[in-house]
């Protein structure tokens, strides 16, 4: 299961600005990051005019524009999407979803804090706040980081969710509605299902695995 | 297995219009369409200076940007993707992916031709041309019909691959690599497992199935 993680904090806190320095660290380490960014108001992200833009205003409910550089797709909703169904869409890929906000989803936080913007912590321990990023020392049960301490916080969310925190995880979804599994039935099908498919040829060793039936 | 049609036709020769076209129609009908557009260019997507603009730079190698209306993913990828690729990663709740050029693809082709802009179709059966939208008669032993006559080429796509085409498929992926399957092993997959999912409660009639092991 690819971990979720949330930059969280009042606004102005810097919450960019963090990211903007965590994603390059924890890439240099080699990892892939995908990161989430809420827009309340939504976006126009495509341009007038532009063929995609035709496509989408003649009722497509979603648009692929594919380059050999990079891909990008946009789709209507009905509702606001939670980190975990992005993660199951789009996070495919990538070895860890960082998102900034989302401070109301059940995923861990580092919450950014600068003392000459705000008064008060935004989280507390019972938001899964796991870490505080500020120019102010807390003591509020969890560690607490220098804004600037770039290594530290990768250090943080390397060691608590990329390194050998990695545990077998099986999501199914059926006519598009996901299964809630019990323990027994989640090891019942992650056994019995990797055990069948790695008598196949290509198959031998599988790690990660997608089934898809339609 | 979701359908890809191709809207093939050389530059200029009203790929864009017949699409903006096509697409109501088949919403219309209660399909929902996900377009595909190539960019060999590569594009700007996302508007420099905004949050999530800022993530990509900072080197995430993908960004979602979620509002309550749409969903936008933006991806980098190392060589241009297949359509193929592209409904794997992004179709999943389409019932038809309708593509903008893409000839050199090996799906189903409308070829759009207007006899004042060009002198000789670009596709031939063997390129998998299966009908033509033109205001010239072609007798190249695929349907011709008027570039206007929407609601046919509607029908036409819409008897096609539609309705009572459905064929069950099954997709499976390891450590991220598809692995080919024989009509043997394809059956047995399916039927097994949607026989032992089928006893979980709330998954009593799988029709699309996906599983995710990782």
């Amino acid at each position: 299961m690819i971990p979720i993680v949330s930059i969280v904090g009042k606004s102005d806190s810097g919450k960019t600005t963090l990211i903007e320095k965590i994603v390059p660290e924890l890439v240099r380490r080699g990892y892939r990051v995908t990161t989430v960014k809420h827009d309340l108001h939504g976006f126009e992200i495509d341009r007038e005019g532009k063929n995609s833009w035709r496509h989408k205003q003649a009722g497509a409910q979603g648009v692929i524009i594919s380059s050999p550089q990079k891909v990008a797709f946009i789709r209507d909703v009905d509702k606001d999407m939670s980190l975990e169904e992005l993660r199951d869409s789009f996070g495919r890929d990538a070895d860890l979803i960082l998102s900034e906000g989302f401070k109301r989803d059940v995923h861990p936080k580092i919450e950014v804090f600068r003392k000459e913007a705000h008064g008060e912590l935004l989280c507390t321990k019972e938001d899964k706040l796991f870490a505080i990023a500020s120019n102010k020392r807390f003591d509020v049960g969890v560690p607490c980081l220098d804004l600037d301490d770039v290594k530290g916080i990768a250090d943080i969310i390397e060691s608590t969710f990329l390194k050998g925190n990695k545990t077998e995880e099986i999501t199914l979804r059926v006519n598009g509605r996901r299964i809630p599994l019990s323990p027994f039935v989640r090891r019942f099908l992650i056994r019995t299902i990797k055990g069948m498919i790695s008598s196949l040829k290509g198959a031998e060793n599988p790690q990660r695995l997608e089934i898809k039936i339609d």
